[in-house]
């Protein structure tokens, strides 16, 4: 089962302008096969389909546990695509009805890359990549064999860093950064995860492969404030009581990669401070949320005094 | 953000029989248009894509809280189509190594419906429809129009109940009937909890327009025990704190549809007590979890105790 | 069986000037979900699959018959595409041969959104949508279960009016608002029509929902023709002799929708007056319909005399 | 514009039982790379893009009308595949409600080729292949160049030639027999309709090529009576007063093919005498029309009483 | 550039009997994301986008060798796939015409699990998986990045190994066995390569990691005659004149894995003695080569005169 | 068996400036329908399918060995793709690290029509379209009849020469005009020698259909010195030995096309002189072939002595 809170797993800066093209290039990082989606996907079918639970826990453990928090990164892209190709939150913006609708308002969302993102669905996000294409299952491996699994998922958190770090260079917005930031040091932290659940196995020292790109996390200022934290050291189990057993890779005396700041890597029961979800205003003109919103916000207003 | 509890949202009685076409046919209700899968991208994408939040709080919590359902629904159909196509737990047919392989041993897996099932994911779930194709974003509806994204969200959950009945209607297994039995009354209660959103919005009472398809839950057996404990009327936050708010929608004062056993509509914070996740017992012969896994065992059980 | 006429269902009014990236803008409402092919391929295949049509002859001839009126607008949509991508018809345009070629004549095709549509179809429509992405059958359901089938074709009339509405405020071409406003009146009807069914079957008073999304017909200039002739009160039977037995729902004492003009609603036999179809003139440079074509026209010219 | 007649453009018989697998055999025909949804799409989109109509009218119109008559052969095909799936028509086979559904009665359904077909569609038609892979627009050529359009219409036509002959090499049922044998002599017909075409206009013969493959319809018993009609040498415009100019392609002093029946080809006004559509009975315990449909024939029957 | 030599990489038995279901198991390992098509794609790909490639040229000749042999490895399987399928060669199999084909000849192909390799290629192989899933380019990654390109291929290399055992496991047929012996020795060596060439850059003992699956090619017999040969220890050039600095990884003392036979690796220029291509006798009444080919025959018989 | 030569088929000049939409206009002649990976996977999978293929040995031969040229076809404009992204060969651009990443170094990539180009393939080449849709095998036609494959592929040159003349309008940049004047000629090649293949089994003269379009090679200034040198009257047997029965077909007194320069056609064994491969200089800072490669650059130059 799975739990929802109503937050970011980090708090995203507000975007300075809307900027579709942005917000679909971060969108690779969903639905790319690099992307959150292929993260997620991977996770969490190598989890249902997860043999000998009980004797393999602590990998076991290491997978579903990750499955959760890959839930977020979902999220936290997701929020990402919407707000920058929303723009900034306008408190207002969202009253009085659209006005009229017959001078060609949109004109400019014709020539943005994908104009789909737009008529389609009103500059929300969706489960493609950057090109528009669709996520599929395709990008899923989940062949039931642990280590083949498992290398699958080190050379996927290894690709999807290369990728995090492209589209971090094509951004100059901060909300777009932020995200991009906050997901390399967790990639990352993924990514040694799995390394080290190999090294178990194998007896091959997978960690020394890493960064990989060869590329430290201090050269992206954006990192710094996690890095700082020790996020980079951290694994949550994202659950209130459940997967601690992972402990048995991460931590056990393992400690942070050399270009990292130093310390021992630690399980941390449940999950991280969030961050608050931006409201994404309506624009009532693109019938977002609705043309003539004002009297669904008092039914809603009134819904919200009697749930109280 | 998400947490993940290592819990079923029901319990699922094993299987009595390896029975990949069963399986495979059950995992329509995973992949398809109106599988779990649609489901969650719809109400997933939906509430990160939603606008003026705080203004529609009663109905943006409904879409976000029922997602973090979904993901349990996913979760629960897959376990059970890797459960029917593995067959029973067998505890200790995962010692041992596999054997002699020269013999083909798997010649019956070239004639089942979805021979890649077991080549590629050693009779493992997908997110694929029963005849193997994709689930993919054509299947996400979010245009930030609050009313015709609702609209959809109850046509595609009596869709899905439709789907839910007839993939009922093929399957003998216990544990597929009772994935079936259970999500029959949780999708039904999605689609009551759409219908009167629609219902404040606009005034039309769409909850008259249940059940559909026109037969009552009390046919099918499955059903009962969940009707017995009043799951027909609950909707669970799934949530430690937050989405409290749809009780504005879900409640103040609407009640039970007039065939299912009679009562009030009620939030509950939290979620339902869950059922236990299956072994899904390895065949080292499939290389699930890996063709000699017992050193593998061992590294696990050292692991496991390092982390306690 | 179907019959061709060689006539739009509209006059569509010259565009002024080429403009790709306006053309598959509108290409949204051909190929993408909520476009032409879906609402076509829907009702097309459910009228196929159609169960017990005798006994269910109202119903069943709504359907049949709202599919001969897609294909009309599969077709009108299709030129209005492929007339904003070619540009004004030039009388004389496609005399002569297409000259000298080597000098880039059409290095401004590379930059445009979807360059495929010129290098492979020469600026032609395709059913794929804004994005390029090809329509395909994810976009149908056809359950066989009238109620969910009904229902989901409400949706999907609610839907497509939002996405002609967005489509609408991105063009400034006389052609492509024209292809909207005509679309948006006749979407309308079918609804509308919808809504009237499936409260025959199920006594909910679906009519009134609409419209939605909540802006009325009246704000879009290029609708006020057509309702002022009032199309947003009939269906035609699009048959020389069948289908009538709709007039059981859209008739029978229902009337217009009240944002609208009012009256009763009521069904026509045949189909509305057309407009003409465009000449497309052929572009020898580009190879339409050939690099030097006139020897091909001279031979059209004596077959068409021989055809006399 | 199109219109509609509720009539097949050929008489099917009933099927002798229902045949799921060779249903979906059949459906090879609709929804391959070589079906009737790819002639109908090619000549459709080719027609709608067609460059410099008035010059090149006899061409124009030999697509723009088969186009209609396509539209026919996927109607002929889709109610072929879902009268087999379906099985005989049984006239009151719909009356009373589905029943106890509680013992998997569906059960056979599991191990069916393509499992979705019941499970989504209730045993109907999709425009899938023969694999249940979905047809779509990389199945279309428009290019704009009259001579390459119409040479892959050429290849076309023998291709689904081949895919037509080995469908019916697998059918025992007459439907499907009877299916294939209609199609194939109007197949030969296109073939030898766009081989004049492209004679006209490079002089070669290309009508030499036929027929390809080199089996005569006088092999094929189901052909003999469309033979003997004459239907081999008659391409009717399908359209109340439009398309007889190609009548200077097909005509004009050219014959029937050496291995056919002699005679002079000729256009004939509007369509041929079309046989009627089954009623393909609905299952109650499969809720087609609906579980318990009573009600609703009820209601239909006095809307139909209305509407007269 | 590419050449090509009219054989087989290795020898392979003729099948036993005509078995659609088994060879369309086997063309997993064609089309499947873990297939030969996909070993081809990522490798070719890679070649073309290498960076630098002066400076990097042992890792560069790697690649751009790898790829020439997976050409071969696709050739190898696509025979396997279609010698399965069509049975074994009948020296005067085609000979004759069809005869009389109005008895459903072919009826039992519309029950086999890919009715459309039937009905479309004639019982031909097709770049798909085991369901008739079309490969595509989401099973490439090509980042230019050296080390993560690397990485995806030795998990590649992997994850195909597993595949290859799984297919074997499923075949009785020694056509098919063949082909899985060959390819897991061919297969098994690329992984090592890979392995090898990670180890130059970043000292990672990869090779360690072999075999995954942890199962040893002895336990196959079909590999014995291969690694008798000392096939697991040489990369041939599958060049002329090219690519021999690939010994700078493999060879230079490196030697083969533990479990194999004992000895160094070598790259031996060129390629090895091939087998023989199989005729693949045509069946008149399926069409193949044509429905009555002798005179076919003979005209080819002259032609091969003419070009002696 | 295929052998690589570390040559191009043509010499191309190096690219002026880097034109990413101009290299994914180019894209379309690899990825499109009618691209090289079309014809490539065509004749390749019809090559493996063939069926008689010592009784049909020219027929045989000719599809084989243009295989092969099809091989080097691809890799010619994927070289030529990847060359005009990544702009000219820049000796030490890809010395040292890439420096300070922090300031969107590559901000214009989200402006370009399909960034995913950068974001995942550093400016590579993919097997898509222009517009970034994959190919897939919907593309190819492999029916195990002669005559219907033989009449696909010759429509497939012809329509491939179509796309191959659009792209080059499109470019100004002589790379890419390199690579379409190469394709032009030898595209019109296997054009002319499907047709002769078709000649000789039906009699039909099909060359005379050619050139389609309509327009002389003459007018292309790139095709010249290919025209000079006799390239559109040879046949290269891409082999060691095989395939020289195809001069039965290509020779055998047949000869050039009327507008082309005149003499006899003739079969050439091996290969044409090829073009060297370009560097593709890589940009550290966009991780090609790393972010800092110097080390690995070092590496290579040993193990590059250790191999000589």
């Amino acid at each position: 089962m799975f739990m929802r809170v109503d937050q970011l797993q980090a708090n995203l800066p507000p975007p300075k302008k809307a900027d579709p093209n942005a917000a679909f290039a971060l969108q690779e990082l969903l639905g790319g096969k690099y992307g959150e989606m292929s993260t997620l996907g991977n996770y969490m079918f190598q989890s249902f389909n997860f043999r000998s639970k009980d004797k393999l826990r602590p990998f076991y453990s290491l997978v579903a546990s990750i499955t959760a928090e890959e839930l977020g990164h979902v999220e936290l892209v997701s929020n990402g695509v919407a707000m920058i190709a929303n723009g900034p939150d306008k408190p207002k913006g969202d009253l009085g009805d659209g006005g009229d609708i017959s001078d060609a308002p949109f004109s400019d969302m014709k020539d943005i890359r994908l104009a789909a993102a737009f008529l389609s669905n009103g500059g929300g996000v969706m489960p493609a990549n950057s090109n528009g294409v669709s996520w599929n299952n395709d990008f899923i491996t989940s062949t039931g064999n642990v280590v083949v699994d498992l290398l699958h998922n080190f050379h996927l958190e290894c690709g999807a860093r290369l990728h995090k770090l492209r589209v971090y260079e094509t951004l100059s917005d901060p909300t777009g950064r932020e995200v991009c930031g906050y997901l390399l040091v967790r990639g990352s932290v993924h990514a040694h995860a799995y390394a080290l659940a190999l090294k178990k196995i194998t007896g091959v020292d997978l960690d020394k492969f890493l960064p990989t790109p060869n590329i430290n996390l201090s050269k992206i200022p954006e990192c710094q404030k996690y890095l700082d934290e020790g996020s980079h050291r951290r694994l949550y189990t994202f659950s209130p009581n459940d997967y601690r057993e992972m402990a048995g890779i991460w931590g056990n005396g393992e400690t942070a990669l050399p270009g990292d700041p130093p310390g021992e890597l630690e399980v941390v029961d449940g999950m991280p401070d969030g961050g608050k979800i931006h409201q994404l205003t309506g624009v009532p003109s693109a019938f977002t949320p609705d043309y003539a919103p004002e009297e669904m916000f008092e039914i809603a207003q009134k819904l919200y005094k009697a749930s109280r």
